[in-house]
Parts: structure tokens; sequence; C-alpha cells
């Protein structure tokens, strides 16, 4: 794509047509200033195949924020959508509405609420409300979907594989498996939920971390096909890196050349005073190869080596490596405990194509409408009770138990203060039969999710840097019941509604015969 | 990201850190400028879970290669490779390797041979060939992978929902579900492969094709929270766009409230000479519903009026429903074929997913290093015979039988010339086996399929508009066997190597102990 066609294809422009058409109307019906909230919200978690999440970590909002501050009808945008006709060929968007465009520049009139970035985040919480004049509210859906779906996804996978990964480093190498410069967002958010570095070296750079990588077989079948060997191509690698000395072992044959060239480079390399980095398995079975070079690392006098594995790892395909392991490592007298620990994972494909489930099914429903007196909710009718929407300007909190452990998300009406109350009564969002009371002296807390982030276009919240999300990742992972954490069958959050909310819903429903 | 921050993680940077650490150690080694040929290829077709394909479709050419003539070492990627470090603290990347990247510039020295986009490809066929000096050929990779696998991908995809959807239009929807700003490239490969129109203002404005779209839920939502109705809501839309009317029916109730409601506008729009366009359906079960809306707009004296289908869409979904279609109109007394004819599919998530295989496994091997008098051929050996490369500069050939369908795809050596050969030898990749003989009398023509695209950095062949791309993904496919076309359990495709490059394989397979 040239850059003048990049600008187009990434600019205000990146939205669905009916965003478009719908905001002509509402401007031709005069509703296109009048206020209006959209909530932002997943229905379920991501479900992999044969296993799913407990538990989403939020990603994405600060480039969705950085891009709001950015699009703008321009010029070249707005003869794009001049020149569009309709079926009797006259101009689609008429010449008023353009100059509305025009005149009203971007997003600057919109105000947007968000939970911030690294939190844990559960089904029908909003992760983000989008208040403000109806037209341009319309027009953002598309590219909010885009950016906080696909980053919150991406940082999801990324929080499963750390969670087995049991403080193991674990490496994003997907760049190459993305969806063109998308994979970007996938790096970032993989780095926010539980990668600690990546291979891709551009975005890695802008965050100010160190990429990560040392060589591929290319180096070996370079020196292979001019004559030399795979040894000559490791003495080749560890004379230019001594102190970063990682070798990819697979190349020729693991067992039988790559791990002894390996040891004898490293054993050059210690008669020079330096410290071998370790190796890399890209192919074969895994958790045999770990095991056997381990073996042979020891027996050379490299314990302290790591050993990197990749090659369409995931979280289950990195439990399977793990259990075999320690299962198998005994029978060669070696220690399971002691081999999972030099590991690292490189994960590639099925971290940034979120293996099993490559989107998040995140909406946008409107909830509420200014009539010019007051807020109007609004519901989204839907045969399965599921698909129904919670109505209203609406607040989220979390709710923390005796022990400290998130106990629950409440949905509420934003001027509830059920921090005040003393008794709550939650409610299942959809059925009827579910509800419960808790006491508040029973709880060891209580907080808002949602902040302010953008007021009118201007931002009055802080978008805090990559190591700020992270502890906020781990503080709220924390936080979580072990159940929630498994990775397979996890428990289930719950997710309530206040009594006040509920009543509101069924109201609605009941006029709107539902 | 910020617009430094995105020049940075989109340029020349958008690559792994091995590959900048493998070409540091060619300059140390003198080999930085050695010629090199790398071969771009997959090893399998997509596979669905359930249903795999039978042939890709190639795409991604014109925005890699748009993406090479502009990506070149700036002082902002040279300062953030001079920033890295070793693990002693020293600079990882030395002063004259950079000098050396800055004069290079960029990728001016490559030449780049590739498939045209639209055209059918199969595995092992090279689908793009790079040849140049090692260093910068190697940095290329992660960008080249990431932008032809993705495409192709998806123009795959999309080619099988335009194979089962029989000449009805085919709609793109999937912005909001794609790798944020990546999802461009999944809509431009997704109108390569099969889509004849996508909701994407901004990507449809830059190819000059007219985005498609009308309103979304939130429309009726908007006048239901202001005291108003569904019906109002269509009036509206019917007045603002007369003769674009196509209205969105399953907000309120599909069959009680709004194919109702859009009868009712479109007998008003009728009534002053307007011809309404249609209805579309987004929830439910979409086969009875378009039945059953059929009845209704075909007894309101609507049977022209087209029935757009949405909701997680894809090639078996479309295929159920028309199979449910086909068996339960007759019950209603409905005609099937005419119901079937008035359908368009929207394809979103789904499509620019890839649902069921998100990545395309496609690689680049190193075939052949210049050792400075002659090209020495390069193999990667593996554990597995699929695994193993085809070594040397070649060639690749589609076969076409006398009844003018492509029989074969054929891998030779460079220097051969087997459009003279009278009989030719068809070897399987791997399996020793399996070979059969073509008499070149049997064939009806013979065609080379990679062209010269890049000489050396400068542009040598044009690079068609989309409509010559479709022309030729449609002259492509219509030479296919119907077995390869099916879109389950689908014939397999012969890909076939030379006797002399089934020779060199053995040979270097031999030598190097495989």
């Amino acid at each position: 794509m040239r850059a003048d066609e990049r600008r187009t294809a990434e600019g205000i422009l990146f939205t669905d047509q009916y965003q478009l058409s719908m905001a002509q109307l509402y401007f031709r019906q005069g509703l296109h200033e009048r206020p209006a909230q959209f909530d932002h919200f997943f229905r379920r978690y991501p479900d992999y195949g044969l296993h799913g999440a407990g538990y989403c970590i939020s990603a994405g909002l600060a480039w969705l924020v950085e891009w709001m501050r950015e699009a703008h009808f321009r010029a070249e945008d707005l003869a794009h959508l001049r020149a569009q006709r309709t079926r009797t060929g006259e101009q689609l968007f008429a010449d008023d509405f353009l100059a509305y465009l025009q005149q009203t520049g971007g997003f600057e009139s919109l105000s947007l609420f968000a939970i911030p970035e690294g939190r844990v985040v559960h089904p029908h919480v909003p992760l983000s409300m989008v208040r403000g004049p109806l037209a341009m509210a319309q027009i953002l859906e598309t590219a909010l979907l885009n950016q906080l779906n696909y980053q919150t996804l991406i940082a999801t996978k990324a929080a499963r594989i750390r969670e087995v990964s049991h403080g193991a480093l674990v490496l994003e190498f997907g760049l190459r498996r993305g969806q063109d410069r998308g994979a970007n967002a996938g790096t970032r958010a993989a780095l926010i939920g539980g990668a600690d570095f990546t291979s891709n070296v551009g975005l890695s750079s802008t965050l100010g971390l160190p990429p990560k990588g040392t060589h591929a077989h290319a180096l070996v079948q370079v020196f292979l096909a001019l004559g030399q060997s795979e040894l000559d191509a490791f003495r080749a690698y560890a004379e230019v890196y001594p102190d970063d000395c990682l070798l990819l072992v697979d190349t020729v044959n693991t067992l039988e050349s790559g791990v002894p060239n390996a040891i004898r480079v490293f054993e050059e390399l210690r008669a020079k005073g330096h410290h071998p980095v370790g190796i890399r398995l890209d192919s074969g079975d895994l958790a045999y190869l770990a095991i056997q070079s381990a073996l042979l690392l020891d027996r050379a006098g490299f314990p302290d080596t790591t050993i990197v594995l990749s090659s369409d790892l995931d979280e289950l395909v990195i439990w399977q490596i793990q259990t075999q392991i320690t299962q198998e490592a005994p029978r060669y007298g070696a220690d399971a405990a002691t081999i999972l620990r030099r590991l690292v994972y490189g994960v590639g494909t099925r971290l940034v194509t979120s293996h099993g489930e490559g989107a998040l099914g995140g909406v946008y429903k409107l909830v509420a409408m200014h009539d010019g007196t007051a807020w109007q909710p609004a519901i989204k009718l839907a045969d399965t009770p599921e698909k129904l929407t919670n109505p209203g300007l609406k607040a989220a909190w979390r709710l923390y138990d005796a022990r400290g452990f998130a106990t629950a998300d409440l949905l509420t009406l934003a001027d509830e203060t059920p921090s005040q109350a003393e008794r709550l009564s939650l409610r299942h969002p959809n059925d009827y039969a579910r509800h419960r009371t808790l006491e508040h002296a029973a709880l060891s807390g209580m907080e808002p999710l949602l902040v302010e982030v953008l007021h009118e276009g201007q931002l009055v919240h802080e978008l805090p840097p990559l190591a700020a999300i992270r502890a906020q990742r781990d503080a709220d992972v924390d936080r979580l019941d072990a159940g929630v954490r498994r990775i397979v069958n996890p428990h289930i959050y719950h997710v309530s509604l206040s009594q006040q909310l509920w009543d509101l819903k069924q109201t609605l429903l009941a006029q709107l015969g539902g």
C-alpha cells in the first residue's frame, strides 16, 4: 500500500460503511449531536476448542486513545465520501453532512471511560464506554472494537501461557505469522499479558525493551552450503557473540551433532573466560530432547545453561512438555525440577493468532440516549438471554472477599453508591432464580473498575508505561482464586447486576415485549 | 502508538532480532554481500479442523513490494540498534556493521521472483524467491513471510466462500475483528480471493470500490430509546436512502416486527416510485428466517428484493444454510432455487481470522549460496521428509492436460528446459516410489509460474490492479479439476520434482548423511 493510501485506510475511514450511513441519517433527523452512550463488552471468555479461559487481560487502550486523538476527516477522506454514489447515481453523502464532518474534525467531542490495561476482566463488564454526540460515537465503533478486542484476546492468551510457565521466561516470536502490521499490536498485547520479551525489533525498541533472538537454521545452512560444518557455524557465532552465545542445535541432528558441537564451542568459550548462554530446540520431541540435552550439558559442566524451546508452543503444549519431563526425567537419572527451571519458552504462531479462537467477540451496544431532558436507557432485545444488553449509564465494581481475593464484579446504575451500602444484592445477569446477598462487612474491599480516560477529547488519565501495566496484571492475577486461573475447565467467576439495574432491565424488557 | 513509534515499528525494523544477529555475523565473516537465494513456500494447505483446502490463492505481493521499496535504515533505526547491549554491557551491533547497514540503505540490492497475485498456488511450489546479498536477504525474511502468508491465507478462505456461494454476492465485514491495522490486509486479500465488496470504507476507497453497508441494530435502538418505533427507524432510513433501502430486520423480532415493518416501508417507497433493495438477517435460524422472509416479501409483491445474511458465516455455515433451504423451502410452498438466488452473504470474523486455521505456515529457506565461483545448492535437513527443502536455483511450471485443466505443478532446476522436452519425468517430492512420466504431446500447455518482480530493487513487473488480479483468479480456478475445488476432502493436486532436481536432492541428502 502506498503511503497516501495508508493514510486513507488507517485514518478516520478505518470504519464500516454503515457507521457513516447511520451518521448521515442521524444528521438528517437532527439526532447527530444528541448525547449517546455505547458500552463495549464481550459476552464470553475465549474458548480455544477443547479448553477455555477463566479470565481475560485488558489491553489496547493506549493505542486506541492515540488513534482517536490523531484521526480526523482530511480533505482526501471527504473527497472519497463525496465520490460515493447511490444506486440512482446521486451523491450518497450530501455536502451539508460532509461539511458537518469536516467541522467536527474527529473524536474531540467524545468521552471515553475504560478499564485500564493489564487488568483482569470478565464477560458483560464494560471494558470501555463511549459518551458523546451520537454520530461520532457511532463512527468510532469499528476502530474501538478492532483495537481493544484483538489486544485483549492476545493479552489473555499470553496470560495463560505465563500461567503454565511458572516463572520461566516467555519470549514472543509471532511477528511473521500475524496479520500484516497488526502483528505489532499482537506483540504489544503479548508483552502486556505474559510474554517477557519479544523478537520483534521495531516494536520492542519503541517500548525500550531489548529484543531477543540469536540465529536460525539458515546460519548453519549457509556454512554447510559453502562446504563448512555446523561446528564452523557455531564457532563463528561464538566469535561474534562470546557472551551471548545461544545456539540452535537441530539443523542437522540434535543429539548426534547439534548439542555435541554446541558443547565443544561452549568449552572453547569457557577456556577464554566467557559464559555460554544455552541452546534452542525447535523440532522433534521437545521434552525428550530437553532431558537428553540437559544431561549432555550437565556432564560437560554446563548445568547453568538455558534450554529455549520453540515450535508451535501454546499453553497445552507447554503443559504437556512439563508433564512429560516430570515423568520421564527420573528414568534417565535426571532431576525434572532442575530441567524445568532452565527452560525458556518461545511462543509464536499460536500466541499471535490466539490459536483455537482467533477473535474476541467484543461488541459495542447503545445503552442510553439523551432525549434533550434526561438520559433514556436503551436495550438490545434478543432471542437468547445471553445476548440481551444491560441498559443505562452504569458503573462496574470489583468486590474482594475477606481473604483479599476478587469474589465478584458488580454492575450497578451510575448513580448508585454500593460502596456505602451495608448489604449488596447480587443478581445473575439473566437468570431470575440466581441471586445472593453480601454483607459489606464481609468484604475486604471494593473498587470501581472504569476510569475516565478522555473527557470530551482531552486526555484526563495518564496512560501508564508497560512496567506499570504488568505490575497491575500481576496484582490482579494474584487476587484471583486458583480455580479461576485453571487453564482447563476454570471455575466461573461471578459477574452480577445490582437489584436496581436488574429492575431497570426487567422493566425495559416488559415495555418492549421481549 | 505514536506516529514516530509507528515509523520505527513498521519500517525496516519490522523484523526479528535473529535476522540482525545473523546479518552482523555474516558481515564479520565477509559473507554479507555473498549472493544467496531463499525460497518462500508453504508445506501444506490450510486445514480448518474438520475440512481443508485443496488449493490456495496467492496474495500480498503488491504490498510487500511497496514496503520493500520504502523501508530503509533511518538514523532512528540505527540509533535503536546502537543502543542494544550484550550481556556484558558492550554495544551489541558494532559501528562498522551499522555503517554498512546505513550505506546499504534498504533492499535495493535484492531481486524478487514471485507468483503473481490471484493465482492458484500449491504446497512446496515457491510463492516467492529472493536473490541477492546474504545479509539483506536474511533481514527481509520476517516481513516477507508476514505479508505474503497472511494475505494468501485470507484470499484462500475467501475463495472457498466464493466457491460455495455459486455466484451470489459475498461481502467482507471483518474490519472490527482483524488484528489492528492488519485487518486492512485481510480486506484486500478477501477482495482478491473471493469477496465482491467490503464494508471497510478506507481500504475500499483506495481500491476505487464502493464500500457496502446500511445500518446496524443501533439505529433501531436509538429510535426505541427515544420513545419511537422500529417502523419509525425504518421510515427515517427510507427517507434518507430511498433508492438504497436495505433494512436490518432482527432488532426486535424478525418475522413479527422486522419484516412486516420493512414491507410497510417498501410499500411506501414503491408508491413514490422507488425500488426497495432488501433486508438483512443477522441472528437466529438464518435458513428458516430466509424462507419465511422471502415468502412474506413475495406475498407483498417484492420478489426482487435481496436477503443479506450475516452472523458468523463461513463456507460450511453457508453450505448448511443452502442445504436447509433446499430441503425446507418446498414444505412452505417456496421455490428453493429462487430463494438462493436472492441471497447475499456477509462474512466477517471467520473470514478475516481464517477460522479454524489462523496462519499459513509459509517458510523462507536458504536454497543456494554463491561461493564466489558458482552457486552451491543448500538443503535443510529434517527428521520428517515433508520438512526437507528442495535445493538449488529452481523454476516452477504448471502443466495443463488435454482438457486444458491444470494437471500438475513441476519444480525443475533453473537451467532445465522442460517446455522443450518430449517426455517429462515427474517425481513425488519425497516418496521414492511415486513417479510418473508425461508425454509432452499429451499436454495442452505449460507455463512458468514465477515472474521477476524486482531486479536489484527495480520494479520490472507491472503490479496489476484488483480487476486483473481477480480475472487471473477466475481463470486459474476455472482450470482446476472439480475434485480439487471441493471444500471438504478435496482431491490432492500433484506437485512434482523433475528427475534432475530429485537427483540433486538425493545427492545432497547422501552427502549430509540425512
